[in-house]
């Protein structure tokens, strides 16, 4: 294509929403002249230090800048970092939903428990078909991944073709459905692709992660070796293959399976609902129906393998379950790797669960659902694109890909390692980051969407790091003198009953320091607070080196 | 040992004060008539839920009953967790410790800092020396671990020998001092040997840890491959001899070192007075120094390999260093694995570290210091026990060694996997659990020895969650009338410029709860009170769905 022809051809941009600084919520706006699509919109959990907040999701509020362009979502696979934040953001944005099959049905599960289901159209793709919006033309590709109908997607542009593989694995013997659909990458590279965007999860791992099918065998031998216990597995809730295996080896062994654990036996319903999963007749059971059959005949899936405290596994571990006591003659099979981060959990139920005579096997039932390094070479080698942009993922995942982008012989000027809000401008010629947008997270705290904010999680670090200290003193209105009080609260400070005397002295301080502002006519609040915070602040710290948060109330009578 | 004397004879106790329940706590009573010698006296970081808590340490009630009979602490080694407690305990138990030279030195260290050297008698025991306790001969034997000067105990009783390994790993060939002394370990297993006590944390782990040396092979192959960059390490404060090969690698590639990070330095220095580290000339220089060499001449080992937000590399990588900047040409090898729980603030740092543009290198420069399956078999086949009493780790770690013990051909009614205060009691005839002991864990907050307990962590963690809803009012003495307030003041609850409506409708509704009450006669406080939280906290449930504690103060004026 000519250069004059370019200059007066407009750029695509592709903006991440999310991401890097906030892994797992996974949202990308592409943005071509008056035309908007957004791939996933995901939710995170809060970080340590988010005390108390529940859910964090996506700042939109370039999207709601820019409504009438958004032209709508496109979907790449049903997991909650890449749908999760959709009932929040459809609020304000209020525009179609498109994906795969199964993906839709865990969507419109969300909607429905949001009360959403009837104000947002929802559309199902299937792979290989074609989705028009506004300036994209986005076609799904069939990939492999730990959900069945995970989708790549190749955004057709007036520039070129960006392909986005979600979260994938090249699996040859997926136990659901096909495999990833290497043979249209490889046309799409042949034709020409602008730029890559694609799954950097084990960019760090040298090799292929083996097929969801290897963990059907490790089941096998497994059941064959604990053949005269009942038999607990626990996995992720969405993981409907895994289910499926699970309920196959069951079903070998003449056992019947029960799903415990809302997320999951919701997720399980869905995908019986939309035949993505095959159950032998009178093999799934209810958890109460279960205890007919003597122990060598019950399987129970569980969710609660990352140590989930609310999980149904953390309750059976704690005996705390209603309906299941663990003890000798169990075995527990962890079919899952903790996620960083929760190795203390699970080590936590691992030894209860031992504690209690349980058996616990903790290896080989479990492959992942993200492509390694070879996998990825092989991607990048197929669709061959001018650009790479690495995603998904933490730094270091999205540095370890850019060092095989670099290997692949891809220009180092080309690889663009983004942080949310960065607008990548491109085209055939060149591309940049060219500028910002606003982005961030919102914190979801209850029903509290967003108010809860840097103040209020300070404060909360600071009540939890040494408790706060309240002093309260009534002022008489006309004289100014002081007629109740200095009175002292504490909570989460010290344990007060064996401390009297520390909060008696504390108390005689304040009415000191108190006392000597009204006696040089100080009435003012703002100076008898910090007056009272100084002098209680620095007598604490002397007598405990704590530094509670304190509180002076005042009021006027 | 004929059973009629037998009768006659004592039992010998040992009872875990720490240990299972509170990981880190080791601390052991071994307990025969009116003799009691305890095997070190560690402390433990806080769980995740001990929230503001600095240290843990081991409640010593018991020793405190029978402070008469308690002839010594005999420690075996001098890491945090085996000797970091002494000085509090100290307070309460002021009886003699031994302890090898370096372990010693480090105590000595405490102890200084802690003001308490003058007052407790310290005494440097060498290896294959006795100590005459009481009813009890404590024998010291060379072991190996990843600090100089690791002690096993064979603890000599009226009825039989016991061996405590301490934390230890086999290696042929140290960097420090001589292998583990294997020949007196078969000795005393030849002469009979009534229980071993063994390091368990690595029973999980299959074949051999390797050896130290290993190690500086890897550095010499790093500093190769990096040769034209900066050098930082980070490991251990407390491995000096990981920082001893370091500096010999250092030395060899003709780079200067410097240490980084208080309590390195600190250990590294006592390392040097007591010999038990060689440096050559002019190698080890000050931070300052450092900058006079050319960056591909510089070396900086430092501590915050476990991610800890105070230490130095962390500071580093945050660029909040006062006087390294980190930056591209620089390399970080990290010479540690990050102890379960860790792994989410080390690759916080990867992260940033790479970010910055640094390389960091993340593999093979760390051997454990705990012996793996294999070496735990070779104790054992060498000591020959009559009972196994599997020591140090998690549940799961114990359970592991029990079973290599039952592999070995011990009787699973001869192996005790004990719970902190179980009273073991044992001799040639039979053992068993006869009794418990209060223990209990100590928390430390600032300056507070157990005075934040379970009702001020409640506390916290209810702070933490969802902030803190205070409600003060006034009431005249003599009428009991509202004469001023309710007011409301939150904090770590939400936003409250963003929420003005709601604390205001907040105080109407406390209003009206609290009239009411007055209309009806009510004066007394506590009913005031809960009439208070019983409005507000349904209100505030209501509307935003969390729960805040709510605080309500009156005061009479």
């Amino acid at each position: 294509m000519g250069n004059k022809e370019n200059m007066r051809r407009s750029r695509l941009k592709i903006i991440p929403l999310g991401g890097l600084e906030q892994i797992g919520l996974n949202i990308t706006a592409f943005e071509y002249e008056d035309s908007i699509i957004v791939v996933d919109c995901g939710l995170s959990f809060p970080a340590d230090d988010m005390l108390g907040i529940d859910l964090v999701i996506p700042d939109v509020t370039y999207l709601e800048d820019n409504i009438e362009k958004v032209k709508g979502f496109v979907i790449t696979h049903g997991h909650e970092d890449h749908i999760g934040a959709l009932p929040y953001v459809l609020r304000r944005i209020n525009v179609p939903i498109y994906a795969t099959r199964l993906t839709m049905g865990i969507i419109e599960n969300k909607l429905k428990e949001h009360e959403l289901l009837e104000s947002v159209k929802c559309e199902v793709v299937k792979f290989g078909q074609f989705v028009r919006l506004g300036a994209f033309n986005v076609e799904y590709i069939k990939t492999n991944h730990s959900i069945v109908d995970a989708a790549a997607l190749a955004i057709h542009t007036p520039v070129g073709v960006v392909v986005h593989t979600g979260d994938f694995k090249v699996d040859y013997t997926p136990v659901f459905g096909d495999a990833i659909d290497l043979q249209r990458f490889a046309e799409l590279g042949k034709k020409g692709v602008l730029a890559l965007m694609c799954d950097s999860t084990n960019a760090e791992r040298p090799g292929f992660t083996p097929s969801e099918k290897t963990v059907g065998r490790t089941f096998d031998s497994l059941f064959q070796e604990h053949e005269d216990t009942r038999i607990f597995v626990a996995t992720f809730a969405s993981n409907v293959d895994r289910v499926q295996q699970i309920i196959d080896t069951a079903y070998k062994f003449g056992r019947k399976v029960a799903v415990e654990g809302r997320s999951m036996v919701s997720i399980i319903e869905t995908a019986i609902n939309l035949n993505c999963i095959h159950i032998p007749e009178n093999t799934l059971v209810d958890l109460d129906q279960l205890k007919n059959y003597p122990n060598e005949r019950q399987v129970i899936i569980t969710t609660g393998s990352q140590g989930e405290s609310m999980a149904a596994l953390s309750r059976i571990a704690y005996n705390v379950h209603r309906k299941i006591t663990i003890g000798p003659g169990d075995t527990v099979i962890f079919s899952s790797h903790p996620i960083p981060g929760n190795e203390k959990p699970v080590t936590k139920i691992i030894n209860e669960l031992l504690s209690k005579g349980a058996d616990v096997v903790f290896q080989d039932a479990h492959v992942s659902g993200h492509a390694c390094e070879e996998e990825i070479k092989l991607i990048y080698t197929l669709v061959h694109p001018r650009y790479a942009i690495p995603v998904h993922g933490e730094y270091k995942h999205l540095k370890a890909q850019a060092k095989i982008a670099d290997s692949l012989g891809i220009e180092k000027e080309n690889i663009f390692i983004l942080s949310s809000g960065d607008v990548l401008e491109l085209d055939e010629e060149s591309a940049e980051v060219s500028g910002r947008v606003p982005v961030g997270a919102i914190l979801v705290d209850g029903l509290g969407v967003g108010d809860v904010g840097n103040v209020v999680l300070r404060d909360r670090q600071h009540l939890a790091e040494d408790g706060i200290v309240i002093v309260v003193m009534s002022l008489e209105h006309e004289s100014g003198e002081l007629v109740a009080g200095p009175d002292i609260v504490s909570r989460g400070f010290v344990y007060v009953r064996e401390s009297d005397e520390l909060i008696e002295e504390a108390r005689s301080i304040v009415d000191v320091a108190v006392s000597a502002c009204l006696e040089r006519g100080i009435t003012d609040w703002g100076k008898l607070k910090s007056a009272t915070k100084d002098a209680l602040g620095d007598y604490i710290w002397k007598k405990t080196k704590r530094r509670p948060m304190i509180l002076p109330i005042i009021m006027e009578v």
